[in-house]
């Protein structure tokens, strides 16, 4: 499995991550989760746009996959140029200098028992 | 990023908009959503068509999503030319004049604890 | 909007109805839907095969999507030429002598709070 | 229904098994499933890579989809060079020979009340 799999860009135009969890903090923490994957033998260099509702687009924030990595980057964890806002709606464009392929998920326990959605993203 | 990104025509084949709820109203109030994404330089004048299973579709919802911001379209929010009923099985078609991406979600709170589908919808 | 949207064949892989469920019956009853839309003028011939692990794929069933409708029919209600069994994997094509667009979705009861899934059908 | 229908390569960029689970064990186990639709009328000999974020992916794990059958496959029971690690950050490639089509769903009983996602995996 050497080959590079998938496209270079990629859009999830949901996205909002709950302020409120029930449950363990860590993996039972309401997320928003870009599950990247770099099947190729070069590394990823992969700029993640967000857009908001009510105003400009970030800078984007800046990732590397290694080759042959998975990466599940939690929205809730970028930091620079600084952390999504939580209870807002945005959407994120996903940009790689190598065809990665991208599926996102939320796992939401804003009520007691979790609920989970997922999808392959947009690729063009 | 002021490049335009997706497709002018977009489906949603299901929709449903539970008229019953747990939890506080507003966030967790079930609802279906159409998260749209425009990433280009123009507005995005956006025609949402609604189709039922026993009566002719709507004359067109219209709703603009300015240059580089996303819109999280509720359809519990649509009133002109009437609002969805709930309880009841609809389609919907979403065109619009530039480019943009399309992801569909529904909240359900009908029982005590939420929970979640998303797709991205359907594009040619 | 008279115009013809979608695809001819559409295959769903995942399929399992659930034989318990908790809440009212009907709207709460674990089920699996396919939402078929017809955006044509012309009523919308469908074809169902149902595929199981260990058996070979049943006859279709035949439904009638009419023009400009949207039908969620429910796997569950499939009865000619016998029910799909519950507790039980499977998978669909559903094939249409005009385009139309399918999404599936699954409501499943069987703990005390729903859950739920949902994708655009794989097309081609 | 003999015709081949799908892809030769699929991806599911996310993977996720729970250790934890609330429920009768088997159904109601936490789990990951690839559903593998083989609708030609020949077998399809489906070969999977386990790729994850912090060493080399594992040798293929295969199985064998029958003609005009469906698997959906737990990612649970693979063990055959060695079974997926728990609570771990994975993403899977899968390769066939013949067409075939993917669906990926997870269960989620870490909390008391069932979780679902489900998206069709991503086909090139």
């Amino acid at each position: 499995m050497t080959r590079s799999i998938g496209r270079f860009v990629w859009v999830i135009a949901e996205g909002y991550i709950p302020a409120e969890s029930h449950g363990p903090p860590g993996p039972m923490t309401s997320h928003e989760t870009a599950c990247l994957l770099n099947t190729g033998e070069a590394p990823a260099h992969v700029r993640i746009t967000i857009f908001y509702a009510d105003r400009e687009p970030t800078p984007p924030y800046e990732v590397v996959v290694p080759p042959r990595r998975t990466l599940h980057l939690r929205f809730n964890d970028l930091s620079d140029p600084a952390p999504i806002r939580r209870d807002t709606d945005y959407s994120s464009v996903i940009e790689s200098d190598v065809p990665i392929v991208v599926q996102h998920t939320r796992l939401d326990t804003r009520q007691a028992a979790e609920a989970l959605l997922s999808t392959v993203a947009y690729s063009q």
